[in-house]
């Protein structure tokens, strides 16, 4: 299943937060998707997630931190709708953030790792 | 299997290269096991990995990048002895380097995502 979930190129980051919870790329963008959809399920089916996925790994997040970070309104399985609590915003802010600022950090040492690539001695 | 390997806390760093390739923290450890071990049995042993997996990550490796990272001196399967080439060393180096620098840089956005833990809370 997580391999079907092509990411694009580059670093990516992923903290393992203390109990061992695991905060990543994907959970980073299910939380984006629920803020811009103002759904779970269309958050997961845009990450071709299913709906029982997408759940799970809210609920785990939920739990996870001092508030919920996704907060629905009742309207069954695939009816109410979902939208990030301010908890949620933080959270999502500050690992965008942790992602930007690591990759604006690594840029050359990126292009270096690059660069040794089979692939990349073909472009250059 | 993968969540058989315990990581510990912290951020974890992985790179997605051109072609889709990751280079992440299992096979930067497991170029890290061979250097100090000289072996990639007894490096895959020390993360929990099978040798057929370790000998598979190591393969993956070699074929990925412009010259071999591992070289090995024949010897049957759990005969022969492995080191690192120079570009082993350049590759694990760099990627040890986007660790660092990566943590660096992400410090404060870390500990105060961490923060907002439930279990943080108790703590602080």
């Amino acid at each position: 299943m997580k391999g079907d979930r092509r990411r694009p190129e580059g670093l990516q980051m992923r903290m393992i937060m203390p109990g061992g919870f695991p905060m990543g790329p994907g959970k980073a963008d299910l939380l984006q998707g629920i803020a811009e959809t103002g759904s779970i399920s269309a958050a997961g089916r845009r990450m071709k997630m299913s709906y029982r996925r997408a759940w799970s790994l809210v609920e785990d997040m939920n739990g996870f931190f001092r508030e919920p970070l996704v907060e629905t309104s009742r309207g069954g399985a695939d009816g109410g709708g979902a939208r990030l609590t301010e908890m949620g915003e933080r959270a999502l802010t500050l690992f965008r953030r942790i992602e930007e600022k690591a990759m604006r950090a690594t840029g050359p040492e990126q292009a270096e790792l690059t660069g040794l690539l089979r692939d990349a001695s073909k472009d250059t």
